[in-house]
């Protein structure tokens, strides 16, 4: 069995982090799939997908190894070729990856207490965002 | 098809790695499910799973990457919310991911020779882990 | 329903990007199965998979990224076990991840318009890669 989900939202630009904890949750429990796995996947190549224990700081602490590893104000060879600003925002994306699969048991996320699923948004500017989560079980 | 296996282990808290390439194998072949995706899923926030050559050598490097990114002792947001001191382990395990897909044909993983499936072991403290092996196919 | 597709290229090295696009897209339209998840699998340890707006510009980011995360010409314990000097590769790979799952519906990946799949070698000569796209759904 298959079913799809598609989750709209709008983020605040980088550095904004969204919980889809009870999103996906309430998915698979919609979906009537007892056993499988949950994909979840965020369309487009500026933002991704991870777990982490979703609190202020843990999240904050998150945000400040990205923007160690790739600076926003760097120079990017991305920004030559649209005179866009978000060098920092691809490669961030392409290194945390679009995607993540949950396990789910009983129409229950296998998560532990302290970790929740997050979109990170890397784009330097606020974006709509589509994320597809596609459960296969049975 | 879904086949679900549940493996739990102890280690030694930061740095510890563990090769979970046969335990994985074991679940396929006695899942009787002949082609599909296992998907190996941590869980809790302070570990991850990859693949990687699994020898001394390469952990080393691995965990001396690691190191360099989110050093065990620098200053973390998250040590105010809780008094804790593994907030190197949560921006690691974001950052590496809980989840991993490997395809299977004919009851066997479809893995390089020199490739393995590890559990990356973040927490400051050894940890008792749970990790979902979950498998669809036909 | 599960439907394999075993892809062979061959890569220039240490830096070379493939664009797997077209490959999984044509995989899937191949497969007969209208909605699901293609798991998209690279086989070895340095070499690994994610999405990006595949233009050279953010792919030169992308491996200056990776370069100044485990650079090249850096000392790696496993140089030391084989006398290799692929060491970079194997992290670099390791950190990235062998594996995606990219959710379809009516035969159609949904990736974003900007959004490419890319196979990211890693390793410091030619490699034959093979990459297993693994499609399961309904």
């Amino acid at each position: 069995m298959v079913a799809s989900h598609v989750y709209e939202l709008s983020t605040k630009g980088q550095g904004d982090a969204c919980d889809l904890t009870e999103t996906v949750a309430a998915a698979v429990a919609a979906a009537g799939i007892r056993s499988g796995v949950a994909t979840i996947f965020v369309v487009g190549s500026t933002a991704a997908v991870t777990t982490i224990e979703f609190e202020a700081g843990a999240v904050s602490d998150f945000n400040g190894l990205f923007e160690r590893l790739a600076p926003r104000s760097a120079e990017y060879r991305h920004h030559l070729r649209w005179g866009d600003d978000n060098g920092s925002s691809h490669v961030r994306a392409a290194l945390l990856g679009p995607s993540l699969g949950v396990p789910f048991m009983e129409g229950r996320l296998l998560l532990g207490t302290w970790q929740q699923i997050m979109l990170a948004e890397f784009d330097t500017r606020p974006r709509n965002r589509r994320v597809v989560i596609q459960m296969i079980g049975e």
